[in-house]
């Protein structure tokens, strides 16, 4: 269920991949048809996967794609049943090929499906002034939206959801009983693209924002959607205002994220987990559960289970208060 | 003049209170009337307080109240005029019983009463399109409101203010000569509530934000109202941009608080104080007058007057940057 | 090209200026006509400079203004080309003179200009609902405007530029190929005041914000314009969600700034920076080339050219995680 909105290719000619790459089709493959581009792990036969980074090796060596965007130095480590494509910038050529297969997913132009939403089916719904509702939208039952919100395409509410005024919501899945407060932005694509000298590439963003049952987003809050998988807060996580979740980022259950706290790109925080106002966690960390982290804390490595951090960079609480009096 | 907004019920009877809180009525005292709830400073006779911390036992001493929802191991402090109730969680029981007294004090949906401000005897007033005006609310000579802001319900605004546009402000009174940048939202309840597995309980917000007269609040900023005392910003204090105020502070006359502080519930800030750009400010915390903080400081203990800190943990300026070379 | 917007007096008589600042025309000089107020560097002959600060001696003593407002201590290092004119506070004297010359430098109310784009020239262009547009805009070929967004008067917008959805605009030029993503506030006057007792005096912000071509801004972003220089930000730069950039600040072309980082007044950033989310930045400092910022960095001072800094004081990344392990 990684993406319910974004139409994708049925299948791509390798020939076409080649061509898109500016690669010579060396291989006797030109007819080949792919499925998907999908990572190392996910992947499935007549997908074409990605590996840029040895840190990756081990996932390489079980992947199950029939392809791989890689580097010279890199593709010894994929079984032989992976054929490998050898590009300069892995990422560059993973992005260019994403956008063929989701050709919508790099799109972030405002919607211009939108109408009133009294000219739409859910007149009903209780709702303020200026609301406008974009296609393909589905709200449950016992829902109400505030004044001037926008529902941009790609939106599916649950039953009991309070969306506050001026917040605006693309490519998201709401669960049931959810709260959501005013001025947020919910489901843009994340900060995603490649540094190039006259315009920089962007990364598509096929992934969706998916909140669960009971939570609570405060005032303010960014929240982007995922580039190759899903932006998730678990049930009952409540955040205060003014917060950021980036790209790909998963929280867990229960958990409960003060103001102003930033949570950068592709991060794995777990359930019952705290985190003081302003901290900040970097990109690409596991946070276990039941883990506390003190207000105006950087995190910049993974935090096991049951543990209390603080500081920057964050480290057993005892320990920073001990060395800090 | 805690609560101008909220309606309170006038009495509740305290066999109802027992009811609230699955207890049995053990004492012959189902017909008294209870007046209101109160902490345990401000509660006077007839009134129900709360006492959850051994730290409060000074306080708990000397109330007035004449009862008391409290845990076994602390009712022996309490004076003999105020009957303990003995309660499995105090705050969880004292949210119940605020919900009570205070019943729209939870209720933070959009305001379903406003209407264009064109229809209102507003209309005189200096406005930008889309201005929407929800029920209670008053506002002064010479102010002018931007586009598409919304003066929601129980808002008080004098005179010569400046409200810029995309703002929203609910349950606040304003003095004379505020300016209020764009993009703002004051006055929704504050990030309170007591975690619970299945659906976090969340705790009545029964103040108010008080701004006092010429302030000026930068865009972006979200300043919550009180849940048992008022939100407020004293005389001629300046707030940058991107700044958030949690309930219950106080920030004192003549401060500079520079852009994307944050200051977390309950502290109590004094006149004259500038904070740096992007510091923190733990709750429940008294910073003096005359005081400096550092940008990007992170303050997790009360701050003396007449004194400069940084770091973070805050400590004396000159003490932080002859360890920090 | 510092204000193509604000229009300035032609000139100010030099007893007018004397009047304004409540001194004695000592001088025989009242008929002498000033042509505008200058820093020391940038003023021409018949223009007013101003000189508070000895770090700026150097400056002082070549600037080819005719008359500058000083401090006694501090004339000693002025040209003999150069009249000092003593006053109590140097720049509240500089912010009254600039307010006489550029009258509309300290109004930042709301634009009464704007009407429905749908009645202007524009109404061409790609739009959502509810698009308002003030006076003195151009908006290039092949740009879209998103819902419930402000273009203010006095702004310029090249070709294929993207706006997105309740985002507010003034004094600004953006250049070809920009995206501006929602909820962004840009070319506000800066958080520039001199503090003062019962109200503090807002100090002029005659300068715009410059967006230079391919740039994106993320949502939440609050730019703010210059005092007395431009606040700009170069070619291919991007920024993530809920970033601050203050006045006069100026960013060099192909950085990356993520979430939340905020920069104070006046500080110059290099090309090719890099500044990992929650950093920020002090003001009047100088960021060279090719930086690297790790996240949640504080700076406290200048940092050459080709270093990586992190910490707070940030200081050589190296030498940080050896301290910080």
């Amino acid at each position: 269920m990684l993406n319910p909105f974004f139409s994708k290719k049925e299948s791509i000619l390798l020939s076409e991949i080649f061509k898109l790459l500016n690669l010579e089709s060396k291989l006797d493959l030109a007819a080949i048809r792919i499925q998907d581009i999908k990572d190392l792990n996910s992947a499935s036969k007549n997908c074409i996967t990605f590996f840029h980074s040895k840190k990756y090796s081990e996932l390489a060596k079980s992947t199950k794609a029939s392809y791989c965007l890689t580097k010279d130095n890199l593709k010894e480590y994929l079984p032989s049943t992976c054929q490998s494509i050898i590009v300069e910038n892995v990422l560059i050529a993973t992005a260019l090929i994403t956008e063929k297969f989701y050709p919508d997913s790099t799109n972030d132009d405002y919607d211009t499906t939108v109408i009133e939403i009294e000219k739409t089916s859910f007149d009903e719904i209780k709702h303020g002034k200026n609301v406008l509702i974009g296609k393909n939208v589905k709200i449950g039952s016992n829902c109400q939206i505030g004044h001037n919100t926008i529902i941009e395409k790609n939106v599916h509410i649950g039953e009991n959801c309070k969306i506050g005024s001026n917040t605006i919501i693309r490519n998201s899945i709401i669960k049931n009983n959810v709260t959501i407060l005013d001025n947020c932005i919910i489901g843009k694509k994340g900060f995603g693209f490649f540094p190039n000298k006259e315009k920089n590439i962007r990364y598509p963003h096929i992934g969706i924002v998916l909140i669960n049952e009971n939570c609570e987003i405060g005032c303010g809050a960014t929240i982007d959607r995922g580039s190759m998988s899903n932006t998730e807060i678990g049930k009952n996580t409540f955040l205060d205002n003014q917060i950021h979740i980036a790209h790909n980022v998963k929280i867990g259950a229960n958990s409960i994220i003060a103001g102003q706290v930033g949570i950068a790109g592709s991060s794995i925080i777990g359930s019952n987990v705290r985190i003081g106002g302003q901290a900040g966690i970097s990109g690409h960390l596991k946070i276990g559960d039941n883990v506390d982290i003190a207000g105006g804390s950087g995190v910049i490595k993974d935090i096991p289970s049951n543990t209390k951090v603080m500081g920057y960079p964050a480290k057993n609480i005892r320990e920073f208060l001990r060395e800090n009096k």
